[in-house]
């Protein structure tokens, strides 16, 4: 519940590429709008569909406050559902992974099918309908291995962005990952603030040194290149390689290759490979990574040897977590292959400073001397893009009419 | 202070004999409502008068943000008052148990006599008047040795409560009764559905294995017995030995004899007593238990050797704490007639497994995918009463006009 | 954000010289209007000027939610600042102390000079302008060493408070002070509750036994003196030595000399000073305090020997942070001079002594049976005063009229 009037007359206060008045990173009714609206009806990177490799596997997680369930069926379909039990509304998986023939619901027992048909509910009268208490469904994205969800009805279309990271994933064999790590940071910080910081990299040379050896921090934001090295002759080799770079882009993603720093083949703190067992089914060399990126909460590169995926929870208006994944090829052997922290240090390092970035600007941003700020064109084109999509938002899914100054 | 034209639209979206809309088990409007409204204005199950043997006794409690005090006069009355000083508001009596001649506030001595008089009230002008700053009273109704209050002034009618459970309880003595032991919980969900689960015991037979030795966990959840057994035989006996069975019941309150399962003689881990000093005053065996339960916060069981009280006290709009109370007999000695662990062990493990019902429930009913499902009329006509009541207090309780839909 | 309609029919229901109504200490609409125009456009005492004792030194802190930076700039004038940067927002300074020559914010360093102009921003188009995204001001009060600071456009004029205070602490050298201790204490209360409580002696003969050993504790409220001893004799002894004493006040503010009792030469365990080194410049015995207050947070004293400082930073409606400072001479050697156990002890204890007070005033006020109650005219009047101010405020800072009943 909000209220849309008082957000529509905040709205109205917003200046272009410009960062957003006060209310916007520190209010309850936005938040709350935030929530209902914004992230409700967006598509959000929640798993791997390796993840999930046998049917009846299902990963429960709970995304902001909604309880869901992602399932893979006896038809290898992977779905996802509410995991709200139609009867009195408990939550029916406890958070985690499993495997299970059935969805049994520990309340009362009410049981699901793995296609959440409700196939079983004791002592309820004779003419109870099962057929009106399926589980309630959540729309899934599958594309290069990857799985995004979208809670409400009113997401944009899948298929373009599916289609753009389906082709820069291909060659990395994605549904044959297998996830080495995952951790849980939380950030006493608005989650537009955890992603205006995750979109920019103005702030990487000073507050990034690890991330900075091998990751181009002064790339151009938006991974295009000019006429000039490095990037012209990536690009040209890339060609050469068969492996899509150009930038790929809508409304709400963006996806593309982009070099590394000269002599480094992954992420990592020496800029040398983590894992032994590549993911990439090419043994080219010099290959940069991928990175793809969906508002409103996630980004995620895929390396020659192991992906790395971001994706940002709100959970109150000043915090929120940020759920990091790091995928191996599922034939690589821990202890053997990689080990855990050499995998994950660099972009362990990397979460702990830019937490460190978001709680700062919160702290900040909360005080009656904060004033919105200009954006660089130069290091923050990113971020820009992200606020021009947030208040799109704005104007699209507040109720009645349209806002002046966003 | 809450929204009253919101909860009246929320409320026009209820339907009968489902679960309520997600609001009233997550808003804090709706949670304002409940408290200012609904709990205010009920009566609660606080003690019993054997907790305050003799004159000055007292017991200080803190009801949601109210603190009370309950009192036993020279008269041997027992009064309540609002626990707060006339003059600056503080706190009177810290939260616990105490004797005293007369409530002295710590703050700046202004003092009360144990009706609530203001007899003292040092460095106030000549024509200060102490009449008028007597402390605030609580209503008090005292039944077969319980006592419930009301905190404010539009409480039902306590008297045809009264009258039942004096008759159920009669043969208990529990004027006589000791406290032996009291737990507080704290639950992380609504009082709503803190309260929906202790309407029922649909989910008893699989969720409470223990308390399902001894209880009759498929017992029409009314209490009512057809002709077949154990119902029927069991009240034949019963009228036999002048026992009280029959279900008593008001809109807000329930009663009844209920017999236990065959061969149990009270709710314990083995049926057997678990107390060897009994509180009931005839050495009959097979008489089962008295439950009594009134909205909207409590309910209690009378066995042969020891009484059990729940009640649940809102703190937030999903924070709920759970008061149990243990009595026995006041000549019992522990270590000798009883011990703690033994006496407590089934309704500590129900509580527990309770408790994990509701937090459980709380996070499937805060999801976007939550949809107000259908009660079952065979097991949980209790929980169907309890949100009929509710409803009726929305009702009854908003300023203004008749609610569609509930 | 608060909804002015609200508070406005609140503040109607105030009664003058009774307690607020119960939403001033607990609602959280008052506790928005308090922070964003009671607090911010009135002088809140936050340091000395010998804190900052050369050019580049800083005080970094938040009050409330507000980062405000301290700096003595190369002129040597002490200015302050909020303490976000004009780009994104982030908090420049970490809460603290420090001296730099320019204030570099962390995240992409943005760079300003000590007197807030912007001399840096890196990546910026050509078009940009520094002049226009200097750090924003807060403007500052010094006056007898101690620096206040009014957040907002709005506050009232600080010079007769100045003059006032500079009368009054000229002999005691505070420019020459240095910080010997600093205490926070998180109080569960609404900071009206803790002022109230600050504004008064009623309590201390009871509550603070140390304090009343040295503490005139029934003197009267307001520091006036009338024809009987000891008062009188007092202050014809501090005219022949020439020190101020006269109660001087505003409507805001109040600062009297008074006496300690008899054979007292400070506020300690016995009475005894407590740091060999003297503040003051003159070896005079019998020369008591001088106590000096500022609505709507501050209270301090000066003995002979150290000087204390109370300010209440709100935090939440129902939580207060309580700052305490104590300064002795500069040159006064720890462990030699003084130690600061010693030093702190009474405070110490009186600060918790009225925690405990406070959050237990806020436990009676939350209460369904709270009431507003009377104040004593004899022993209450600066928290009359308090209540006074504090209507004042709401009749002057609600947007719209008149407010009936306060």
């Amino acid at each position: 519940m909000y209220d849309g009037e008082r957000i529509r007359e905040l709205a109205g206060r917003c200046k272009a590429d410009y960062t957003l008045p006060q209310a916007f990173y520190t209010d309850a009714d936005v938040f709350a709008f935030d929530m209902a609206e914004v992230f409700t009806n967006s598509w959000l990177f929640v798993a791997f569909e390796a993840e999930l490799p046998t049917p009846g596997c299902y990963l429960a997680l709970t995304v902001g406050r909604n309880p869901i369930i992602l399932v893979r069926g006896h038809d290898q379909a992977i779905r996802a559902f509410h995991n709200t039990c139609r009867h009195r509304g408990s939550q029916i998986c406890a958070d985690g992974r499993g495997r299970s023939p059935r969805l049994v619901c520990p309340y009362h027992h009410w049981t699901y099918a793995l296609d959440g048909r409700l196939i079983g509910a004791a002592r309820m009268p004779a003419d109870f309908s099962l057929t009106e208490h399926f589980l309630n469904p959540v729309a899934v994205g599958c594309a290069g291995g990857c799985i995004y969800i979208a809670i409400g009805p009113d997401a944009p279309d899948f298929a373009p962005f599916g289609a753009a990271i389906s082709t820069l994933l291909a060659p990395y064999r994605l549904t044959e990952a297998k996830l080495a790590h995952e951790s849980t940071l939380v950030e006493k910080a608005n989650w537009k603030l955890v992603m205006e910081n995750a979109r920019e990299c103005y702030h990487c040379a000073s507050a990034h040194p690890e991330l900075a050896r091998s990751f181009p921090v002064t790339i151009h934001p938006n991974f295009t290149f000019d006429a000039e090295e490095p990037g012209a002759s990536f690009a040209e080799r890339m060609d050469g390689l068969g492996l899509a770079h150009l930038p790929l882009e809508g409304g709400w993603w963006h996806g593309a290759r982009y070099p590394l720093n000269p002599g480094m083949e992954s992420i990592s703190m020496d800029g040398k490979p983590v894992v032994g067992r590549r993911l990439i089914d090419i043994p080219a060399t010099g290959i940069g990574g991928v990175r793809w990126a969906a508002e409103p909460n996630s980004f995620c590169h895929a390396l020659p040897d192991y992906c790395f995926t971001f994706s940002a929870i709100p959970v109150r208006p000043e915090e929120t977590l940020v759920i990091s994944k790091w995928f191996v090829h599922r034939d690589a052997v821990e202890g053997v292959d990689y080990d855990v922290d050499g995998l994950t240090e660099t972009w362990t390092r990397t979460n702990l400073q830019d937490r460190s970035l978001a709680e700062n600007n919160q702290r900040g941003v909360n005080g009656y001397g904060y004033t919105p700020g200009p954006y660089s064109w130069d290091a923050e084109d990113f971020v820009i893009r992200f606020a021009r999509w947030y208040r799109a938002q704005l104007r699209m899914r507040l109720p009645e009419g349209s806002i002046s100054g966003c």
